[in-house]
C-alpha cells in the first residue's frame, strides 16, 4: 500500500486517460461517463471477471421522483420526498449535500438505467419481503412504515429490473456492456496495489500485480478507485468496524479495503469506517404477522420497517438470541415459496411453555404478547407504531424461529446463517460530491477520485436495500466524468 | 496538518531528542520518562499551562492487581483478575495485547504514582457513584456487577489519590513536577501545526505556531504526539464519530484531534474513531434503588453496573428519553449531599399517573414495575441481575427524575444538562504496545509515537473510569522511554 513515488517509475505498461480501478457498478458508471466523455478509459479488475459484488448483490436500485415504473403503479412522488425519507432512513447523520443531488437526480438516473438496456416491469409487489420471487418492477423499501410515513409522502422506490430474484448479475451484465461499448478498455486478474504520486502530491498512476507480475499504469487525467468496501478484511475490521467480526459477508470474497487502504496511505481522509450494515436472516413476512423480540422476550421496533432497520436495530442495540414469535394462523398464513424454507425451532400450545423454551425469565413472553394482543385488539401499537394491518392477536399454538438457522432458498446459502445476521462497510474515503478524494485537511487530493463502497456515500447510521448500487452508479458517473475533465 | 518536508525547513527554532506535543497525562508521563532515560526533551503545549483535560478529569486511576490500598482495604487482587474483568468490560474487542501488558505492569504503575509524590487514603468508598465526595482512597468501578462478578474474582480498582471530589488537577500536578524535576522544558501557547518529514519517511520534528509566529523544532529521536481526543473537533465527530454529536464534551475544550490529524496527513493508520465513552447525568444512587427506563417505559440494564456502561446502554442503543424511577422510600434514603442537586421532574401516587405525565402508552410502567416488585420479593431480578442488595419492590409515591436536568453540585457545571449525556472519543493513531504509530500497511512510522487518547488504547467498545489516565500514563510512559531510544 505505500506509495510509489513516480520519479522511481522508469517505464509503464500503459497509459490511460482515466484508470478506473474495480469494475463493480461504481466502475463500470465511472468507466461509461468518462470515455462517452471522449477520455481515454483503462478498467484494472483483480478478478477473473468484472461484476465484484454489485453482481452478486439483489440488484435493487433506490430511485424515485417520478420514475415511469412508479407512474404505472399509481404512485406519485417527488425528489423532495424521495429526500425526505431518506434522509431520515439514512440517518441520523446523512450526507444531506449528496443526499440532495441524489434525489434531484433520480428520475435523470433511473432512464439512464434504462437507456443503458435495462427494463422494469410496471408492477408492484406489495408485501414486506427481503426480495420478491417475481419480476415485480417495484417494491416497498419501508417508505410506508412508521415514523416515515409521517416524515414524507410515502412511495415505493424499489427499482428491480425485470429478472426473477437476484437482479445483481443482469444489472452488471448491461453496465459493463455498456462501459467496453463506449470504448473502456479492461485488463482483468490485475490488482492494484498502490497509487503513484509525483513530487506535487498529485496521483498519476497506480502499480498492480497480475499473475506475480509487477505492472505500471499511467494516468493522465486521473485514477478512479472503485475497489468495495472492507467486509472481507479482518483486520481493518478489527480496527475500525468490529460489529462485522464473527457474522457473514455480504461480498464477493474481495472487499478487502484495498483502494481505501492505498489512498489513506498518502493522506486521504476516511469517512465513518465503523459504519456497517447487517442483515437478519428473519423473515420480513413472518415478522410483521407476529413479533421479533429480544434475548429477554422484549420488542423493540415495529417489524414492518425496512428489514434492514429491524435487523440493525437487533444486532447492534439488543441482548441476542433475537426470536421471531408468530402463532399457527400468522405462519400458515404465508405463502410457502414465500417462507424460504424457515421452519420454527419450536412450537408449544402456550405462551409459558415458549418463553421457558427460550430460557427467558418466566412471564416474559406472556407480558408482552399479552400488551401486544391487548392493543392489538383495538388496532393499536402504541409502542412501535406497527401498521394496523399487521395487528391482530396472537393466539395458540405459538412458534419461536431462530433467525441463526438461516434461509433455505434455493440453491442459494443465506449468508447469515450461524449468527443469524449477514453484512457489509459502509464507511470509506471522503470524497465531494464529484468523487474527488478529499486529504485530511480537507483539501483535494490532485488526480484522485472514489466511488462506490471504497467512498463514503449518502448514508448516515442507516441503510435502505438499493442505496448501494443508487450511489456506487450515481457518483461513479460523477467521477467518471470529473477524472476525465468533463465537469 | 499537511507535512513540511524537512529540506524545505531552513532553520530550526529548538533541537532536542525527543518532542512532546501535548502535557497532559501522557505527555507528562512520557516527558518524564524520556528525561529519566537520559535524552533532552521538550513539550509543546499549545494552552497557557500545562494539564489538558486531564487536570479537569476526575482523576481515578484504573490500578490493581495487589496495590497496598487494595491490601489495607481487606481486597486480594491479581493481573489475571484485572485483566479478566477489563476484558470484558472494556469489549467487545478490547486490545488484549495492551490490556496485558497493562494489567501485568499495573501493580508496579501505581507504585510510580505513588512514588511521584501521590498519595492515596486506605479506605474504600463502597457505594454506586460518578465520584466519592470524600477522600477514600479506592471506589468500585463495576467489577461487582453482573455479569463481571462471574468473570474475575471481584476487587475494587479505582484508586483515587487523597484529594475530595475531583482529583486531576493534583494527578497531574504531581505529574508534570515530576517530568520538569527530570529535566524536560516547556514551551506553553505553542501549537503544533504539522509534522516535519525527510526524504526517508522519518519524521524528524514539527512546525508550531505561538501568538501568530511561525516556528519549527527538531526532534533528533522522536516525535511522541499526546495531543488528546477530538470531542471537540465537530468536523471530526461528523466524519468519525457522530454519536457525540450534540451532546456536552467531557474536556477542555481544546481535544481538537490535531494530532491524529497531522499523523493521519502522513498515512498513519487509526483505529477504532467512531468509538465513545458517554456519562448519562443520572446518579448511581438513584438507579440502583429504583430503576432506570427508556422511552417506552422498559428496562435494559442491570443498574449496578459501572455508571458509564448503563450511559452508554442507554444513549448508543435505547430510544430516548430516559428516565430514573424511584419511589419516596428510595429517594429518602439517599443522603442529601449524594443527591447532586438531583430532584424528581415528576412526583405521583400512581404508577398509572406517572407513565401518563411521561407520555408512555397506558400499563407501560404499570407493567415493567410489576414484573421487578414481583421479582424484587424473592431478592430476585431474573431479567438483569442486579446485585439482591438493591432490589425491593418500588411502593408509591414514585418519582420520575430526568438525567436532562443535569447535576447541580457546588459550582462546577455539569457536562451532561441539556441531552443528559456528555462523552469523549476513545478512538486514535495505532500504535504499537511501545507507542510507535504504525501506517496503514502496517509498519511503523520512523520517528513517530503516540500515546493518551491521540491513540487508540486498550479500549474495545467499552470504557471505565480512570482507563484514560491509567493508559495514558502507562503507555505514555512506555512511548517515552521508546523515543528516547532507551529500549
Amino acid at each position: 500500500m505505500t506509495p510509489v513515488r513516480a520519479d522511481a517509475v522508469d517505464h509503464y505498461d500503459a497509459r490511460t486517460d482515466v484508470l478506473v480501478v474495480g469494475f463493480g457498478c461504481a466502475g463500470a458508471a465511472a468507466a461509461y461517463e468518462a470515455a462517452s466523455a471522449g477520455a481515454d478509459v483503462l478498467v484494472l479488475e483483480r478478478a477473473g471477471g468484472p461484476g465484484g459484488s454489485s453482481a452478486l448483490s439483489g440488484g435493487e436500485l433506490y430511485l424515485g421522483g417520478g420514475t415511469s415504473v412508479q407512474h404505472a403503479c399509481g404512485f406519485e412522488d417527488s425528489a423532495d420526498d424521495m429526500f425526505g425519507y431518506l434522509e431520515a432512513a439514512l440517518g441520523p447523520h446523512a450526507d444531506a449535500e449528496k443526499l440532495r443531488l441524489y434525489c434531484d437526480g433520480s428520475a435523470e438516473h433511473f432512464q439512464w438505467f434504462v437507456d443503458r438496456g435495462l427494463t422494469f416491469e410496471p408492477t408492484l409487489w406489495d408485501a414486506p419481503t427481503w426480495m420478491p420471487s417475481t419480476r415485480d418492477g417495484l417494491m416497498w423499501l419501508g417508505e410506508n412504515a412508521w415514523p416515515y410515513n409521517e416524515i414524507a409522502r410515502p412511495a415505493p422506490r424499489g427499482h428491480r429490473c425485470a429478472t426473477p430474484g437476484f437482479g445483481g448479475r443482469l444489472v452488471m451484465e448491461k453496465l459493463v456492456a455498456a462501459a467496453r461499448e463506449a470504448g473502456a478498455g479492461v485488463q482483468t486478474d490485475t490488482l492494484a496495489t498502490a497509487l503513484i504520486v509525483d513530487d506535487t502530491g498529485r496521483v498519476v498512476g497506480v502499480t498492480a500485480r497480475r499473475h506475480g507480475q509487477e505492472l505500471t499504469f499511467r494516468a493522465r487525467r486521473g485514477v478512479v478507485l472503485t475497489t468495495g468496501g472492507f467486509a472481507d478484511n479482518e483486520e481493518m475490521l478489527a480496527h475500525h468496524a468490529p460489529h462485522l467480526i464473527g457474522h457473514g459477508k455480504v461480498s464477493d470474497g474481495l472487499d478487502d479495503g484495498s483502494g481505501i487502504r492505498m489512498a489513506a496511505a498518502i493522506g486521504a481522509a476516511t469517512r465513518r469506517l465503523g459504519t456497517v450494515e447487517l442483515a437478519l436472516t428473519a423473515l420480513p413476512a413472518m415478522v410483521t404477522r407476529g413479533m421479533l423480540v429480544n434475548a429477554h422476550g422484549q420488542r423493540f421496533i415495529n417489524e414492518d420497517v425496512y428489514p434492514g432497520l429491524f435487523s440493525v436495530a437487533a444486532v447492534l442495540t439488543q441482548p441476542a438470541p433475537y426470536w421471531v414469535i408468530i402463532d399457527e394462523e400468522g405462519y400458515e398464513s404465508i405463502p410457502e415459496r414465500e417462507r424460504w424454507g424457515v421452519v420454527p425451532r419450536f412450537v408449544t400450545e402456550t405462551l409459558g411453555e415458549l418463553e421457558a423454551e427460550l430460557g427467558m425469565p418466566e412471564g416474559a413472553l406472556e407480558s408482552t404478547v399479552g400488551t401486544y394482543n391487548t392493543y392489538a385488539e383495538r388496532g393499536q401499537d402504541p409502542y412501535f407504531h406497527k401498521d394496523p394491518r399487521w395487528l391482530r392477536p396472537l393466539k395458540g399454538p405459538f412458534a419461536a424461529v431462530d433467525p441463526r438457522a438461516g434461509f433455505h432458498q434455493g440453491g442459494r446459502p443465506s449468508a447469515g446463517a450461524g449468527t443469524g445476521a449477514a453484512g457489509f462497510t459502509l464507511g470509506g474515503l471522503h470524497t465531494t460530491v464529484d468523487g474527488a478524494v478529499l486529504d485530511v485537511s480537507g483539501a483535494v487530493v490532485p488526480g484522485l477520485f472514489a466511488a462506490g463502497r471504497a467512498a463514503s456515500g449518502i448514508h448516515g447510521e442507516g441503510y435502505v436495500s438499493g442505496t448501494s448500487l443508487g450511489d456506487g452508479t450515481f457518483f461513479g458517473r460523477r467521477a467518471g466524468t470529473a477524472a476525465a475533465g468533463a465537469f
